[in-house]
């Protein structure tokens, strides 16, 4: 009998939680015609026997990682301006960037570039910020789509405390364009949809977030922002929301939290703010790349594991200075390990399987079932060639370990998203 | 008249002090006939004519960063292992790889492919442990020498507190092993020179360091050690020496202690003994990779650079995750934002400018004149292609701070060393 779909012989790895990873050596794993995994095999079963068959050799193959947090229009600005203060570093640099996505050329080959490097590397499934520009932002959607990555871009909103020649002119002005952006694009691309995207508080009039609450619901949108990132800003949305609980407090009156939406940094999470985000399922996007160079501090995703939060990574770009999700999870490990020694000794520090956890099964979850090679999960996967460092006697364990600490993008040799290959 | 010699001609960047930062776009650097700067011309004088010129063309141009502190013998462990505690991986993990070095023809292989990669970056300038076998050692001084890279390697001393396979029987043995192996290895490589290397405070015996400060002034030697690594490791020297002052004083005792001392580590300093090392010119290496990874903390930079400390870069693998030193830029540049952020703001954060002077001409000169494209000065150059993520508009210093957070040992596409041509 004849079925579409093909399969992957080689060695894969996943999480089943986060400190339990999967490790099947020389397996075959099988992609049905919908782009789903129907599971990994010692052996191609007798039903599958007609598919072709991918031989990826020694190679490590992943599930993929998903980056949960960064801003496309930065690309440009990757490693600039880090000495500034954050303020200076929107004056100055990242405001004045965001303002060229209006001009549609200049969007679609900036774009084009981010597409195309995350196309490359580890990165299956994205949410992604662009701009308050409603057409660099279908721009975005479009060419992410094209170069085969799956997941959510957002439209900005934004609507005070920006410079005019950035800033949206009102709230009504800001929520029409959204829900025009919403109406083209919802069904327009294949693996990219909308995502609700105001700023952050400071960003948005109490009008504009009650309008969002309105839109999300009515075309039922996930959304993504930031949260508790400095105690500078935290200081400031508490003068700008006198009456409010909290930071994360402001977002809930209006509907803002739930399992479908994304809060990056989420550094200083007071513990009535754990309690709310883990009663509404909200998620928090550890980016701590951008923590460290911002000087944001860190965050102790140890205590968030323990609560039961919904977790995943983010590159931050260009808060964060690289785009390779392999460096995110590096630094993942390494503010954990600072964090232990510098004062919260009860939080034990991360570990290798756990970050890995974080930005496959973890954070792919986010996207439905997505992250690990199971009957049902969508068929993404990203082979790694670590041959040149491999040594004889490592085993599949060891070769994880230092796959961690030392691939990076120029080592993905294969990669499937949603069944369809890339490369 | 004819002169030997070369120029290069391209953008040269580097460093006059901690945040002085030279930029000479489109210039011609001069190499003498002894391997030694002649000087920056916007054009080639007329005394240089004859001159043949390469054409670096928009590439950047550094002096090549200096790493004053690693392990090369821990160079296939690079990834493994960071879960483990110190005690652990060390007893698991290192001494047992350490101790595959007393076979010559492992030692060959490993080291072989460790010069490999630091010939193809970033580092020009190196001084590197090795392990207590005097035939290995030896090895790695012929390889590295033979790869074009300059500076210092180390015959390890231990004769205590490690296992018996991998300890030296007594400190007479340590001694004549390391006596022989300086007669046959002082003047027998070009660019690659012994230096005195006692593991540390508690792998060695009072008559090991006691016989190795008179090695050091017999033989006019440099000397490389541990110092202040880990609260636990400081507590443990206090046990040891219950009579000294402090882990440095022990140093000083056996005068192990000078400008010609590199002390890796330096995370603990107290004040007293920070005067004892600005008094004897001792210096510090900084090794932000490691000490995040292994958890020892974050060392005050920019407290030992305000106190006038002599101060260097380590990628000090395998504690370190990678020999790529813009690595360890990065990290020095994060680690220090999270410290002014998690207690200490009297601290204020690294800038690029400074970690790159740290890994230029501050760490330079440990070596001597090294590490400035100035007058007298070794010529040794670094050039990179920061193509991949250059802009129309970035000037040189904008592109400066790019390939700060950006570049890897990949982008390297020419290097010298003391004048050397290596590629």
């Amino acid at each position: 009998m004849f079925r579409k779909g093909f399969a992957l012989r080689g060695n894969f790895l996943w999480s089943e939680g986060p400190d339990e990873l999967n490790i099947r050596a020389g397996a075959v794993a099988v992609c049905d015609e919908n782009g789903l995994c129907a599971g990994v095999f010692d052996e191609l079963p007798e039903w599958y026997k007609t598919l072709p068959v991918r031989e990826l050799g020694e190679t490590l193959i992943l599930p993929g990682y998903s980056d949960l947090h960064f801003h496309a229009s930065q690309y440009e600005d990757l490693g600039l301006g880090m000495d500034l203060t954050l303020l200076d570093w929107l004056q100055e640099l990242t405001y004045p960037e965001e303002a060229r996505f209006q001009n549609a050329g200049y969007a679609r080959n900036v774009y084009g570039r981010l597409a195309e490097e995350l196309r490359a590397g580890f990165t299956t499934r994205v949410a992604a910020f662009a701009t308050v520009h409603r057409e660099g932002t279908e721009i975005l959607m479009e060419l992410l789509n094209g170069a085969g990555l799956a997941g959510y871009v957002g439209k900005v909103n934004m609507d005070r405390n920006a410079p005019e020649y950035i800033r949206e002119r009102d709230a009504a002005f800001s929520l029409e364009e959204t829900e025009r952006w919403v109406a083209e694009t919802a069904g327009r691309f294949e693996t990219i949809r909308p995502i609700l995207t105001p700023r952050f508080v400071p960003s948005c009039t109490p009008e504009l977030m009650e309008g969002l609450g309105q839109l999300r619901k009515k075309y039922a949108l996930p959304l993504q922002s930031h949260l508790d990132e400095q105690p500078e800003e935290i200081a400031w949305v508490r003068e700008l929301c006198p009456g409010s609980e909290s930071y994360a407090h402001v977002y809930d009156k209006d509907g803002l939290l739930g399992p479908d939406v994304l809060m990056a940094h989420c550094v200083y999470l007071t513990d009535e703010e754990c309690a709310l985000l883990k009663q509404t399922g909200t998620w928090v996007v550890h980016c701590p790349c951008s923590n460290s160079n911002v000087r944001s501090g860190i965050a102790p995703i140890r205590k968030y594991l323990d609560l039961g939060l919904n977790i995943g990574l983010g590159s931050d770009i260009s808060g964060g200075h690289s785009l390779d999700m392999a460096d995110t999870l590096r630094e993942a490990l390494s503010v954990s390990r600072l964090l232990w020694r510098l004062g919260e000794e009860r939080y034990t520090h991360l570990s290798a399987r756990e970050v890995f956890y974080l930005a496959t099964a973890g954070g792919g979850a986010f996207f439905g079932k997505v992250g690990r090679f199971e009957p049902g999960y969508a068929f993404d996967a990203v082979a790694v060639d670590d041959g040149p460092w491999r040594r004889p006697g490592d085993d599949l364990s060891a070769r994880f370990q230092k796959m961690i600490y030392r691939a990076t993008a120029r080592n993905v040799t294969a990669k499937y998203v949603a069944g369809k290959m890339l490369f």
